[in-house]
């Protein structure tokens, strides 16, 4: 007997017929003793088009009004769930965020859970009641009603998991776990069936996708294990969990790749203090996010600086920059969206030197060209040109190790 | 300067292009100086389409999470208004049931509001906000969501005003006010500038179906003068008002109909104590809501019953009646599903006798046959043939001198 909290995202419960599904899966936990608590997602599809009304509504929609619009839509498959629970002769009750008292600042769109409040949750889990909780939405302590941003549901879960000192937060997903490299472009990856929380971390990052990267530092901060599994098979997925629960240690854990990267470089910039603020700020006011940025010092007094954004704002980034380029008397801007970043995640690597220069030569032997580098304490990328992404990700899921064996 | 709160139906808002209209209007009445609040149904249809969901989800929703699922609707309108009103450069706010502290019972689906908190609609008004709060949806005190009924919004406007000692309590629907006959089937239907709260309930409930009946009793409890006219036109529509205020008194103020009447006799019921119950307990239990009554007592110790139900329930109420007559004894079921009720309406009749015969005559002048009659203290409703309904109205309209001059 334990208490689950079970999270279910947008195409888990994308229409009627899949809602049933979640609820089989949901009595089949709850039948075997467990407590249960469910975080729902907005029906897929949804959010964006609430997202579509609101822009109709106002050029720029008010954030408070507009999570009010987009709470609606966990609250729908919340109040779906809970009736289809009972239906089948279950107890069990829905909560929206100001129920079950997910305090958040009121930081509209974006906002931060301070502290959720169990004791709702706890009695009605004490009468053996299925809880049905709306993901993604919390309130402030004025009472206005607050979303947690994209893929909020997954932070709600943990944060409501940790809250209630969950035994396991079982994520669903449309995928069966996190996997040593992307399965469609290199055959040969396997699924991880335990992976620590700082390399999920990177590998959110870098383009997994399947958690949210804020939820697994919540999840990492209080310690919940955190269960990525399909909901639509019954097999285990991937656990994330502390670093020293995983008992396999691989120097390398995965191979990400990331396509929508494009590069953008000044050349000749004047080398003086307040100069990359010059650059960044327009960059940053257009609300681009800029991804890794590399300066090399050349002895004349001058600097090349290079940057990546993501490839729909390359043009976008490039007009800007010809601008400050010319306002700052750099020589020259130049691009290429036509680049992809590979990167190996591992905490093994912290222990083991050598990792980086492994992956140079991997890349090497292919004569795959290594435009930009940059590491962390887990983590090596290397940027290098687009047609060569699954290529470099084969080549360096073989040289660590992780092919599949069959 | 006066406080003012408006209502708008789910025609009024059923797209973002209404919804436009409905915020310029709304913006014209806050310029003129005035405190606005505003009350907003769903988007046409939408609640019918959430309740198919809830259908398919579970044989019979739960009542709880139906009521969270249908609040969706009435969150989405208020948001949506509230954001376009922000993006016109007005202050503005949207408020759920629980944030307007709409507390109810909590009879889901068909919720009384018990007490209406006004703080913090007050503050945002002393701050000059558009205040926008989500119809038809309360709070019970242990913060479950509940919902007022069909056309509870109207509900919802009402008990704000009255809350708030509102001037006024605008009702914005698509007709432009309260006619003294279908002007469909009655061309010299006019529409009527004052009409009483108790007129109104009677109106109301025989089908004029332009405000729900229990916000006319609000109103009249608490004395707020409800005005129902167009959101599509500016001009004046209905004042309902307390009898006293009403300046032309006329004899008869309309004439309704209802044609969604059928009709089910019970012929030689043994007259025995108790007998009424076994035949209206089955019906009442299925469901099907009774209208009219009517009892003749035969000399022989039995009687002849006979009563009124909606057209769409009479095959239903028939098979129960037949069972029930061969349980009890009666000799035979018969019924009749072609049938109408006209009514006329107005206090003046309780100081004015002959209203009755004025009726029975216009109708017998045009071979109409009365098949059952009732009457309440300010109105008569006759039951006769359905193929007469329309010109029983026209015959009425003329004889109580309704007809508009010109």
């Amino acid at each position: 007997m334990a208490l689950i909290v079970q999270k279910f995202g947008g195409t888990s419960v994308a229409d009627i017929h899949r809602i049933q599904n979640v609820a089989n899966r949901v009595v089949k936990t709850h039948k075997q003793g467990n407590d249960v608590v469910v975080i729902l997602s907005a029906m897929a599809g949804i959010t964006d088009h609430l997202i579509n009304l609101a822009n109709e509504a106002a050029k720029k929609p008010d954030r408070r009004e507009l999570d009010v619009l987009l709470a609606t839509g966990e609250q729908t498959t919340a109040a779906l769930l809970a009736m289809m629970l009972k239906g089948m002769g279950h107890r069990a009750q829905s909560l929206m965020g100001h129920q079950a008292e997910v305090i958040t600042d009121c930081e509209y769109g974006n906002a931060r859970i301070l502290e959720i409040g169990t004791d709702r949750i706890r009695r009605l889990l004490a009468d053996r009641n299925i809880v049905v909780v709306a993901g993604f939405q919390g309130t402030d302590i004025k009472g206005n009603i607050t979303t947690l941003g994209r893929g909020g549901s997954d932070t709600s879960a943990v944060a409501i998991a940790a809250a209630l000192k969950a035994d396991v937060c079982e994520i669903y997903t449309d995928v069966d776990g996190i996997y040593t490299a992307d399965p469609n472009i290199c055959p040969k990856a396997r699924k991880i069936s335990e992976i620590s929380y700082d390399e999920m971390l990177n590998m959110a990052s870098l383009g997994a996708k399947v958690l949210q990267i804020r939820s697994v530092g919540f999840a990492k901060k209080y310690n919940i294990p955190v269960h990525v599994r399909s909901s639509f098979s019954e097999e285990e997925g991937t656990m994330v969990v502390q670093e020293e629960s995983v008992q396999e240690q691989l120097v390398v854990s995965g191979v990400t790749h990331d396509l929508d990267q494009a590069r953008i470089t000044l050349k000749k910039v004047p080398d003086q203090p307040g100069i990359a603020a010059k650059i960044f700020s327009p960059i940053a006011e257009s609300g681009i996010l800029v991804d890794m940025i590399i300066q090399n010092t050349r002895a004349t007094g001058q600097t090349d600086l290079t940057f990546t954004v993501p490839k729909s704002d390359y043009e976008k980034a490039m007009e800007i920059e010809k601008k400050i380029a010319e306002e700052i008397g750099a020589e020259e801007v130049f691009g290429d969206p036509n680049i992809a970043k590979v990167s190996v995640i591992g905490v093994g690597m912290k222990n083991h030197s050598g990792v980086a220069s492994l992956m140079f030569n991997a890349l090497s032997r292919e004569n795959i060209n290594i435009i930009m580098i940059s590491t962390s304490e887990i983590r090596i990328s290397c940027v290098i040109e687009e047609k060569y992404a699954e290529l470099a990700v084969r080549v360096l899921h073989t040289s660590f190790g992780l092919d599949r064996e069959d």
